[in-house]
């Protein structure tokens, strides 16, 4: 395990810069905005294709597991586990065989156990439901990280960091203190597997409330990749989805808003948001509808 | 201005790779280890040269301004103001004519005030003077950061965070905002005149107890590239050093063992270090020297 600094953006260069030769390709799985990003950034270091691609669906989706083309002579397969933008999860990994799985796991590490042997490498930057930003944590395979190539910048070759305990550099020394403080929490409410309970109680709720209005409320995955970090919905209209914005942020919740680039309503469900928010999310969204239905 | 993510050593990159084009040299300044680093890093990405060097005489003094040598074809000329290692320091910077020039300030950035319109492009990670690891300061001239290369990875882009006002990608926010505490502190000590005005007077503290001790303390750096951040001296044997190390930890002072490349002993003496710690220091020097003498 390495702790990097930065965060999952470097990771997008990072990961081509150091596992993708000449001669070889990288597989990328498109799911929406942040799989793109990896995407479009191992383009610049070299080749790469879509192994599958939910697109079609305007990523309401994850693609089946079975729809993931392995091209010869791939490098490596690369996921995101969980798209924030679009809220869709992963609910379950490919098995490759003779390549490596790579997963951006950003938004979603530590919200679920999840079989650390299936993947040659896994990022993900902090500030979801880790710590603060500013540091990365890497867990790869030895062999992945031994030897990178030598016309990378000292700072992007995982071997300069795999070689020094990540103590090449000073590293993000208090986000990785308030890490540790943050595992501790986790192990105490029980560790992985009971987050993953409270996760799933706690988005249950907000589901329920889109399930049951009626059509009032549109759910934009479709339920077999509804995210347990993000969840994201509409509403008949701009308008009212604007006055849901408004309304909600009156009662004091934050940050309602869907992202810019894709509008509507998303709400986030981090590790560290408790099972009451979601009730409480939930009862107002069932009062919002019974008032504007 | 930006704060990006990292430290120096991921400027040392940064730099060559945005502003050194094929067909363009670099010069660097060589005066110990930390310049030496980033003349290396420079060298994987393009052509660069020595401009002057003091390694001669064992990197003990920055060599006058009047030795460096600016080839034609130079894109930029880097120095490292200050030296942690060696302790020295540059006093006054040096003026190109048509060549930036491009400053590695880490170790001491707001120590002093500087005259910034020298400078095309300085950079400074936080940890010494300005706040927690994890972010890097970096002062330019808009026309070197407005268009970087397109084959660089989108996050070592200067363009990138320069057309996002440093909001590119999450920044490491802890650490920003450290640094507005400390910015803040500082203007409540009187700003950068009145701080190096108190550097001075921490460092002739110490700076006397090895003049004064006829020899018994030997200065490493040349008096006239003292540093004013980290002083540099050395015993008559290693078992002295070794005995003065022990000695000044039972005392309470901390980490005045030298740097393991070169042994003897280190007093470093940022911003944060009071006036009433280098007298203290002072007085043991005098105290041990008595002793030991």
């Amino acid at each position: 395990m390495l702790f990097l600094q930065g965060g999952a953006s470097t990771q997008f260069a990072m990961v081509p810069m150091n596992l993708l030769p000449a001669g070889k390709k990288a597989g990328y799985v498109l799911t929406g905005s942040w799989a793109d990003k990896a995407y479009k950034e191992a383009k610049l270091f070299g080749n790469a294709y879509a192994a599958a691609s939910s697109e079609a669906d305007k990523f309401t989706r994850i693609p089946s597991l079975s729809d993931i083309v392995v091209e010869p002579d791939t490098a490596y397969v690369h996921i995101t586990s969980n798209e924030t933008i679009g809220g869709i999860q992963f609910k379950e990994f490919p098995t490759l065989s003779g390549v490596p799985l790579i997963a951006d796991m950003s938004s979603d590490i530590l919200s679920r156990p999840v079989d650390v042997s299936k993947f040659g490498l896994i990022y993900a930057g902090a500030q979801k439901n880790l710590g603060p930003s500013g540091v990365t944590v890497v867990i790869a395979r030895d062999e992945l990280v031994q030897e990178s190539p030598k016309s990378v910048a000292t700072m992007l070759r995982y071997d300069t960091h795999a070689g020094n305990d990540s103590l090449y550099n000073t590293p993000p020394v208090y986000s990785v203190y308030m890490m540790n403080l943050v595992l501790q929490w986790l192990r105490d409410q029980g560790g992985l597997a009971a987050i993953e309970q409270r996760n799933a109680e706690k988005t249950d709720l907000i589901y329920g409330a889109i399930d049951r209005s009626g059509g009032f409320y549109r759910g934009v995955a479709q339920p077999d990749s509804r995210s347990r970090m993000n969840i994201t919905f509409r509403l008949a209209s701009e308008e009212l989805e604007k006055r849901f914005a408004k309304e909600s942020e009156q009662q004091g919740f934050v940050g309602l808003k869907g992202h810019r680039s894709v509008g509507g309503l998303r709400a986030s469900t981090y590790n560290a948001v408790t099972y009451e928010a979601c009730k409480a999310l939930a009862e107002f969204m069932d009062d919002f509808r019974q008032r504007n239905g």
